[in-house]
């Protein structure tokens, strides 16, 4: 009969177009652009010799184990392993109360899944990360949004927008990703006593957590639940799933991240999980426990907290150094990014076009909202995978693009 | 306010429910136990060694790129790889049809976001593989179901079916899981014509295509699709999406699998992986790239065939030496299955209890039907995973408990 295939596409395909931006980054891939586009770690500080080594032993301790098919919950060691290191930050988590998962992207979809029904309100930060949102979008919730400055989440705009009845909040505390803001101790605090007061649980998304280079640790907002309601029972009740990663510590190519979440919740997101990929590879779990293990993954952190730290720095001389007077940007005390706000009128998207024509990339801004035309006047840069060379002259190449950005801003308003 | 988490579960979560099959199925984690319920490989062929190897050639040549980020559609010349040996079976596909996946279970998932709307029809067969079940009623189909019989899909009850208006027809032509039936030539001629004449699309489920111990390779569907439509565009139309994986002829541990299908397809299955998990472990698709070429896993199927068909004629000579006269079962031409029906009135769940007493266990034939209460006088044996030793013993147990269950039915039917 020939029917075109669009023709029978749920309603979800509608919301996942293939975007403009997509394509325009495609030309990044070029050589000679130096991009901060990406949220790539610095692939010169994996540590390849010791997954060589890693892949040895788990194949001869281990043997056809390590090629088999295992539980949906995840690899017990490297759970009691996770659970172990979340109480070093007060997090009192048993390994029933971890779910490892392909990427915290599936974790993102998991939750999706388990909490999205069509039309539920799903409050998230303004901006907020995009790979959030594409998995959202899938199970089609509006969104309900709160914007952030430089202390994270705008707690004092919370309540109402809670009021608006959101089936949960995403909320990254954490260098957030796109924006480099950290929500201050006080807004943690508030924020995780209005989830209680609204009944709305946390979706706690901290990839970053780790990667601080400025600062002191704050608690995360799992533990500040806790400790809130007086709940002394572990973490058998609690209005928080918290999600992490070894994407950014171990390496992105592995997939592999984890859930921390009450029993029951678990134990739904383990059915949900089965029917998605029936487990994450048994390989790469054992691989990953036996990087990670005996104290390596901690010392590896450090050497990471270095080298991106450094990173950090130089671009924000950089910036200091060319960008023009107008353009303003966050100080990130950690993670991979940072964000740059433009005058009225100016456009990231346009930007890039200029910006590739100078062989440098970024992230326009609009794409870390879900409602279209928000965040024009921003766009993301990412310090963590380009060499310190590259950081200088990237943007010193995105300045020249920038000035005649700014420039025709001014014709504009003039 | 302490609202419970079961409150706050969206819709879809009310048919993932737990199981009882699957806590009874722990109890046969123990030791003793002799196992036909799983789907497992034979851990004895797994190449670890040719693994070990790959491992150490993927860090070596390919350094952190094999530990970084990947594109959504997976590995080039993996898909190369896949590509090329589609060839041979007459499907004429490019990488561009490609897309690797994390098992073949997520392709199952990505389909059902692509295609199911709450309250679609999906056409299976009954029975049915019980993953695809898990992973489609999320998505919250209603089914249409089709019988087999020894011959496959009943494809003369087929027209009726196709009227209630399906969305697609999700079909495992070869060796079916749970059954071990392969479709006939006719009857897939058959069902491709009505598919055509419907405007219903086949999804075309092939796990164990390559693992035939007798008999001659029947074409695909999806071949049979293109010849019957007189299509010489290659694979750009098409009513068939495609699936395969390598967990039943390298390892299942990988969790990789791959979907194939036309381009417009393909393109927003990217786009739903791309929010499901980003991408598939960089590190395992190169890996398995470095198992399987240079002829490797071609050869590495024949030892497969050979073991595997050794267990199925052990299987079914214990079961000619063992199982009572009232009890029939299916004779497959390949694949880890096969189908047992007992008298009427007899129940597998029941069995399965005895079994357990007995130390043996299998799964029963309800878990394989969309409607409950079918299936009831049927279990599904796997021969791939026990030893040729446990084999008989284990038919020798269940024979045991089978006696008593159909001893049982007799006195319930005199």
């Amino acid at each position: 009969m020939g029917t075109p295939w669009s023709h029978r596409f749920a309603y979800r395909t509608a919301t996942v177009k293939s975007s403009a931006i997509r394509e325009l980054l495609k030309l990044t891939q070029r050589q000679e652009v130096i991009s901060f586009a990406g949220g790539l770690p610095a692939p010169d500080v994996f540590p390849v010799a010791r997954f060589e080594q890693a892949c040895q032993r788990v194949l001869e301790q281990h043997g056809p184990q390590a090629l088999q098919y295992s539980t949906t919950e995840g690899y017990l060691p490297l759970r009691e392993m996770i659970a172990q290191h979340l109480r070093r930050y007060g997090i009192l988590a048993t390994p029933d109360n971890v779910l490892l998962t392909s990427g915290s992207q599936q974790a993102l979809d998991l939750i999706a899944k388990l909490l999205i029904n069509r039309g539920d309100r799903v409050l998230v930060e303004a901006p907020t990360y995009l790979g959030a949102l594409q998995a959202f979008n899938v199970f089609g919730p509006d969104y309900v949004t709160v914007p952030v400055d430089d202390d994270g989440l705008r707690t004092d705009l919370l309540e109402d927008a809670l009021r608006a009845g959101p089936k949960f909040m995403y909320i990254l505390p954490n260098f957030q990703n796109p924006s480099g803001v950290t929500l201050s101790l006080q807004r943690r605090e508030e924020l995780v006593y209005l989830s209680d007061k609204y009944g709305v649980p946390i979706v706690e998304d901290d990839p970053y957590g780790q990667l601080r280079y400025e600062g002191q640790h704050l608690p995360p907002l799992v533990v500040l639940d806790r400790e809130n309601l007086r709940r002394d029972d572990g973490y058998a009740l609690g209005n928080v799933i918290y999600l992490s990663t070894f994407s950014k510590t171990l390496a992105p190519g592995l997939r592999l991240g984890w859930i921390v979440a009450p029993q029951e919740v678990i134990a739904k997101l383990v059915q949900l999980k089965q029917g998605a990929d029936l487990h994450t590879s048994t390989f790469v779990q054992m691989v990953a426990y036996e990087v990670a293990r005996d104290g390596f993954l901690d010392e590896h952190v450090k050497t990471i907290r270095h080298v991106y730290g450094e990173r950090r720095d130089l671009m924000l001389d950089a910036l200091a150094e060319f960008f023009p007077a107008e353009v303003t940007w966050t100080h990130p005390h950690g993670g991979l990014f940072l964000w740059v706000t433009m005058p009225e009128g100016a456009d990231g998207n346009q930007l890039l076009k200029e910006a590739i024509r100078e062989d440098v990339a970024f992230v326009p801004g609009d794409c870390f909202f879900p409602k279209e035309g928000d965040g024009l006047r921003n766009f993301r840069l990412n310090f963590s995978n380009a060499t310190p060379v590259q950081i200088r002259e990237g943007i010193r190449r995105l300045s020249v693009a920038l000035k005649a950005q700014v420039g025709k801003c001014e014709l504009v308003m003039a």
